[in-house]
């Protein structure tokens, strides 16, 4: 791959921050990478890491002169860093963001926009549970889906080279509307991390059952929902705050499927509970051919003796 | 560790019985595993994978001067089992369990155990999504907890063997009653799965996201669901099933707490939100640090890259 933009710059450090300036570096896809981050230990933590060739204590300094602005940012802090950046932006460079959701961006980012830049919203459907400059790594976008949201008066050949940029990170590239993108990722995303974050407060709170214990036997199940709970908790709120509506209503489907499946236990339905759980199974076998998954049992942590 | 057992029966060849072979025979054990399945399939794999020195087409004639017996079947399954087995047991011979609910199989098998043999009901917390005797591994239990619950007139000298048998699986053991050991499963292990069944059942069943979306863009969360969606539909019918009550009281809990996340989502309370989600992290890190978990984000599964 040449390099693709002669100047890059990451308005944020966290996961997806240093991941792509990994990546960046790996595939040589920037001749200068600009680093913003807001607080000064972030900075001096990329500093030692080597995330940027420059880094700059506000946003505005970082995207001066780039052709490529990558907003890493929670998604509730997106429309003040637009507000920021949006007089400093070069024409004809391309302005995209990383958040999990895309009609809220699109509502606080797009208004700050001035007219020849090209905004592109965008959403890599990869991370870990993990946050902060050094959790970074250059794979995390291999193999994995990226979804572009462009606007309808988007300019194709900015969505093309944003693509090619994707591409070039390791990712598949998929484009839809902003509206069924939070739709598909209430589902497949946000649900799942509110059911986790649920589920673990639930435990915490029982008196008869100890912490301790909860601990110790979490490896029947409980242990699972840890991972994804153990989530950024700004990043979250904020997502949860910017999808309401998706969110919301795959809640209320959560919500009846459970009831009907209260009953079942409650009425001893075996015939219906066995049904449902057979079910599940496919599921899973999909996702593992559609190499979004490790086949091996327990994500492959139980292959080797732990601890 | 020098030979425990002269004859040791597995009864039943699933995931559980077969991963006590191969630990088993690895840690010289028992002179000699006898081994039953209902299934012709699976005696038949059995045989292949030489998981047990003789294998019998009957659960009594594998029990047949057994000096340990293992009953690896569904809960549902163990009356039946119990009743088979009962009148062949060897005066002395210890009876234990793995099942996940231990109130209703002490209901079901303790009657038709003759005086003078020992049942001692047990719970190994481990296990994988996968199934079958060919899904077994030698390292299963390595420092996993296994819950023994024994009756109020257990013999202590037939309780430590048990437990020392279970230390040289690798296992850590701990003491409970069957009643407490209910309760903190149904958290630890009963809801998560329900949950997760749930989840899987909702996002399979959407109008506007198709499943082939769902599976495509599972990375976000969801596919960390479909790992214990996928576990064997037979256990936990049986599971739920036999342990209504403590399933019931911590299924409202959940509700509860849920319902409250909900509200504090459609009226915009990110300060909620955002105590709830940092609060999640520190049990997790608890997991981590009593080394039931490892640290490696995304279960290590995203160390490498995939496909």
């Amino acid at each position: 791959m040449t390099v693709m933009f002669e100047r890059v710059a990451l308005i944020g450090l966290g996961l997806i921050g240093s991941s792509l300036s990994h990546v960046m570096r790996r595939e040589r896809l920037a001749h200068h990478i600009a680093g913003h981050a807001r607080s000064a230990a972030t900075l001096e933590k990329a500093g030692e890491l080597g995330l940027a060739d420059s880094l700059h204590s506000t946003a505005a300094g970082a995207v001066t002169n780039a052709d490529l602005v990558i907003l890493c940012v929670p998604v509730g802090a997106l429309g003040a860093v637009a507000q920021e950046i949006g007089a400093m932006l070069k024409p004809g460079a391309i302005v995209t963001d990383v958040g999990s959701v895309k009609a809220a961006v699109i509502r606080d980012v797009a208004p700050h926009m001035p007219p020849g830049v090209h905004f592109i919203p965008g959403h890599p459907i990869a991370g870990t549970e993990q946050s902060g400059p050094a959790s970074g790594f250059a794979e995390l976008f291999q193999n994995r889906w990226c979804i572009l949201t462009p606007l309808p008066d988007s300019d194709p050949l900015a969505v093309r080279t944003l693509e090619d940029f994707w591409r070039a990170c390791g990712s598949n590239v998929e484009m839809m509307s902003a509206e069924h993108h939070d739709l598909v990722l209430a589902i497949t995303s946000h649900l799942p991390h509110l059911i986790a974050y649920n589920t673990v407060a639930t435990a915490a709170d029982l008196e008869k059952v100890t912490n301790s214990e909860v601990i110790k036997y979490s490896a029947g199940g409980f242990r699972d929902f840890t991972r994804i709970a153990a989530s950024d908790p700004v990043m979250w709120r904020d997502v949860f705050l910017n999808n309401r509506d998706a969110v919301l209503e795959m809640l209320g489907r959560f919500s009846e499927d459970l009831s009907a499946l209260q009953r079942a236990i409650r009425w001893g339905d075996g015939d219906s509970l066995y049904a449902l759980f057979d079910r599940a199974r496919s599921i899973r076998k999909s996702i593992i051919a559609a190499g979004q998954e490790t086949p091996l049992p327990n994500f492959g942590r139980n292959q080797k003796p732990e601890g």
